[in-house]
């Protein structure tokens, strides 16, 4: 285990896993990675997180944090000398919450829908997906990043979710980038940092993790 | 309008609501206070939260700050010097946002259910609704509040709850009071707060408003 005692109990394809991996990264914390086998939890995540028994789970010195959101608070808060992620002033602290909230709620389970429906219910999730990208679009105006010059919290919790878009799109077949080429811009910059490009996974790899759930799902 | 230009779009039996009406009370921050007809929403309220169309919004120098958790996180840092919400140790106020984030997922749609279903799902809801309960009486442990020797951050976001447990009670038929003594005496330390007593509405009144909403939905 690393000097500060960190652990991350993760699941390797998880957007809110990467999240706390990226913000560790950034924040030049050691942490020790210990995968989850969704399909088997273990003793020490069950443990750990008896409430939602989800990943991801940040342990440190043996005391857990869960949820992801409030995971990157704990890191900011925790390591404040290094990488500030929220911002300073305390509206745009609620901006970011607030959007950060938003992809929390509409992200996640309408990508789901992308890749797991057929017909008017896919449609209506690409549909709802492309909305909920512009409204972002909207938030990051003509700043490079949401956090201004730099890379901050909500673009943190968002960038994770660009690896599953190459699989909504071929899944869903429809172009996110064509709908949104100033997002896609703004992923493509974030790719361009280092802790980005060597934390976030493989979206090959995604397609294949969740072609495989779809065929266990009985889903083809 | 107060000093601060602070304005609350707010409905009254909203437990969200009355989290940030508690909040600036309890900070001394003046405040104007603006009833929403839900069925009828002022051009105000869809066009300061356009993403969720919801109450509340605080609305702090014409600005916007949505989404009660995330307004109480805005009041604490707007104004530090009054009152202090959250504890300033990164682990416990982690642990606040933990167990108020398990309020927003668990607690809402499960008084929902309690009131407005009946029969096995009826059932259903009022044991989970213990459950819950119990989980934050174990997170109470032998302090007087949540927040320790006086009220906090998760205090302020679980009090306004009680307002309903009337309608629970009554609409589901069982008691709170004898299965959760431990929070209902809670309950009842809080209201001996005069911010709190004052600030927390008529459980009669939300009981008369629920049967009257019951009546409204076709569910006599």
């Amino acid at each position: 285990m690393g000097k500060e005692e960190v652990m991350l109990l993760d699941f390797w394809p998880s957007m809110f896993g990467m999240r706390c991996r990226l913000a560790l990264t950034l924040k030049g914390v050691e942490y020790e990675y210990r995968e989850e086998d969704l399909r088997n939890k273990s003793p020490l995540l069950l443990q750990m997180n008896p409430i939602h028994k989800k990943i991801p789970v940040l342990v440190h010195k043996g005391r857990p944090v869960c949820e992801s959101l409030i995971i990157l608070h704990y890191i900011d808060e925790c390591w404040p000398d290094t990488y500030p992620l929220l911002p300073s002033d305390p509206y745009e602290r609620s901006q970011s919450r607030f959007w950060a909230d938003f992809v929390d709620k509409k992200f996640y389970e309408t990508g789901r829908k992308v890749w797991s429906t057929k017909g008017e219910e896919q449609e209506n999730a690409k549909r709802a997906f492309v909305e909920n990208i512009k409204l972002l679009e909207v938030q990051l105006g003509d700043k490079p990043f949401f956090g201004g010059e730099r890379i901050g919290f909500l673009d943190v919790a968002v960038v994770p979710f660009s690896t599953w878009f190459y699989t909504y799109e071929t899944l869903g077949n429809f172009s996110i980038q064509g709908e949104c080429p100033k997002f896609m811009a703004w992923v493509k910059r974030c790719l361009e940092i280092e802790s980005v490009s060597k934390t976030l996974v493989d979206p090959d790899k995604v397609y294949a993790f969740v072609l495989q759930m779809k065929k266990n799902l009985g889903l083809e």
